[in-house]
């Protein structure tokens, strides 16, 4: 078994370990740690181990996965194999949950390990997939518990975000783009994170303090209306689970974001970037909404992709969450294309498909789905994040009386 | 990530993975498919996930252990971590196998690995673990589904077995022995099972035509009369599983075993072969027994596990298994000891501390745990295999009616 590759810095990966376990999921004495991790990403699984012991862990349960295992099915597997998921694993991980475990994962996969194999399959094995996790998944978008998402630099990422660098070199340039944006090239990295929550907090107080009744974005390709779903609430950074554990669930993490009004979106939006979807890359992608629903779709590259996405249930085709970021944020700056949701969605004004936060509400965690559904908050079993904003983006708060209020201009915070 | 040590043949290699799914597991089209395993054992598991699909599997998940994972624990973790484990995916693997998946184990980790960690904590996480796999290993050794235990080359054990070797070669030696006495050194594995499967099959018949009353067992050391339980059943080789598909639980396998009456052990008997226990070298156990009882217990070394384990609970100091190995079988004339049960086993006549394989009686399938129990079957969270046969060793058929059979004359079958 090959250890750390030597391209990637030790005592940096060390404190990467440390902030998954410390800032992250913010691991509680006692509490027991699921993880899911690709098979590459080992280095940093055998340290946040070592982490999360020491922070007094349960037991660590580590689940890998491998990308060659992945693609020996679409080689070899019959074809009722697509239909199928691990179901039982799945369960197993929601039992974990409603006993407390914490759930940490961690990212890095090839993303266009799919790109060559049957789209058909792909949907209907991401679907059966999705389906057998909504157990699981309903407990983390709930915010049960504490949570953390954490990336490595995979060598088959590497190369696609660095494609004109040697292999060594592509992964060595990742995993500084990583450890700059999940400020661990630090000295305390613990106290970085403090003082940015802080700040993630000081806006999402604005927002919340306003509580309008719409967003307006504007921009090139882009007249859009998103209305917010009411009792809305902004939340960015360190939040409290409902389990009393104040975690990071994205590491690194530079939005605001809440709850948009599933029947309230209207107008026309163009992506800022191209979204790499489950091994495919859809590029360019353009929307028209009407009382919140997508009545127009298309994308230059990866279209067929995008239109099953939004055929996976009734509520593919609204909107679950709206999300601010400045252009300046330092993972836009760093004019990186990291083809990953956690990373991109860090570098721009965004907004998701499918399945709303519950958490994005005043008093959420007292709701039920009912209560969430008549309060506008969408439902589906995907959350799909797309990036919208740029440098040119303005957005105008819009209060329910029409006044309307400078939320960002030119890409930025207006104040 | 590491690709195979290229000491290891690449073709054999894919020839045990064949093995394992065609013979080992008998994968059935349609079914899901649980592995467990080292990471270390990749390139052999991604081999197996590829014969799998194209057997027809459903899908397959592999869930990987690391040993760095497992040393963190004992390193970092506090003392309450101890009495922990991940009864979730214990649980999750036993709605699996209840829905019809099946199930295979991939062994090959460091035998010594936890032999400078605390006893103490050992045995507690080995007893919590027990206890929460419960639920899955009833459904194991019941036979509830088709399953199969296969071994990879592991570097720490290859370095354990040969141990005068440098790390390349040892490896390439134990992979030679694994491949040979898995019998995928031949032109057609899957043709050279079948034929050994055929001589397993004649030597049970002949023993359950007999239906002995109990085996008396002779040798330096040993004088040991093993009372076999009520309508016990040889079995050995392949055999149908409850959801009747006829499988080979193991590989390599060369025993022929049944289940012992709890209450009817008497005499005394002597290790030939030094037993690995979860990272223990217990080396000369001695035991004796009265009524099924083990009275006395000792050994030169690893005696303070041997005693923790016989306390696991009640049935663990009585028998659940009684085989037989002809002393010339090809993992015995390999010389090599491999420090592992799996292997150790089917060199030399064994016995078994703790629970009873059910399916080793007639129509045990239909027979309830207070049937088994009525019948002499034993009961334990423990399965634990020492070796007892030699050269020397004599064994007689008893009937009830006191008269003696040969059985094995210098440890070969008589006849
Ligand atoms: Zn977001
Ligand atoms: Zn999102
Ligand atoms: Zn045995
Ligand atoms: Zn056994």
């Amino acid at each position: 078994m090959n250890d750390m590759p030597p391209v990637i810095d030790a005592t940096k990966l060390d404190k990467l370990a440390q902030v998954a376990v410390k800032v992250g999921v913010n691991l509680q004495p006692g509490q027991d740690l699921v993880l899911t991790a690709p098979v590459t990403a080992l280095p940093l699984v055998r340290r946040i181990a070592a982490h999360a012991y020491a922070a007094g862990a349960g037991v660590v349960t580590p689940v890998f996965s491998d990308e060659e295992i992945t693609l020996a099915r679409y080689r070899h597997a019959q074809d009722a194999s697509f239909d199928r998921a691990p179901g039982w694993l799945y369960n197993g991980m929601a039992e974990a949950y409603a006993g407390n475990a914490a759930r940490m994962a961690i990212v890095g996969d090839n993303p266009m390990l799919l790109a060559e194999q049957d789209p058909e399959k792909v949907s209907r094995a991401n679907r059966a997939n999705s389906a057998a996790y909504q157990p699981a998944m309903k407990m983390i978008t709930n915010f049960k518990i504490n949570w953390n998402i954490v990336s490595y630099p995979g060598a088959a990422w590497a190369a696609q975000v660095f494609p004109d660098d040697a292999a060594p070199e592509a992964v060595r340039k990742l995993a500084d783009a990583i450890f700059a944006a999940s400020r661990v090239d630090t000295d305390d990295p613990v106290a970085a994170w403090a003082a940015h929550n802080a700040e993630l907090r000081t806006r999402s107080s604005w927002l919340n303090g306003h509580r309008f009744h719409a967003l307006h974005f504007t921009g090139p390709g882009t007249d859009l209306t998103v209305g917010l779903a009411d009792g809305h609430e902004w939340m960015g950074g360190a939040s409290p689970a409902e389990n009393g554990v104040i975690c990071n669930p994205n590491i690194p993490t530079e939005e605001v974001f809440t709850t948009p009004h599933a029947a309230r979106v209207d107008g026309y939006v163009r992506a800022t970037k191209p979204l790499s979807h489950q091994g495919t890359l859809i590029e360019n992608i353009e929307m028209r909404f009407k009382d919140g629903l997508i009545t127009e779709a298309r994308a230059t590259k990866g279209e067929a992709v995008l239109l099953k996405v939004l055929d996976s249930d009734e509520g593919a085709r609204r909107l679950g969450e709206v999300a601010l970021v400045p252009h300046a944020s330092p993972i836009s700056k760093s004019g990186v294309l990291f083809y990953n949701t956690l990373y991109d969605e860090n570098a721009a004004c965004h907004i998701a498909l499918g399945q709303c936060y519950s958490k994005c509400f005043v008093d959420g965690g007292k709701m039920t789905p009912e209560d969430v559904a008549a309060a506008g908050g969408n439902k589906s079993v995907i959350h799909i994040d797309w990036m919208i904003g740029s440098g040119e983006m303005d957005i105008d708060g819009v209060h329910a009386d029409g006044r309307r209020v400078p939320v960002f201009r030119k890409g930025a915070w207006a104040d």
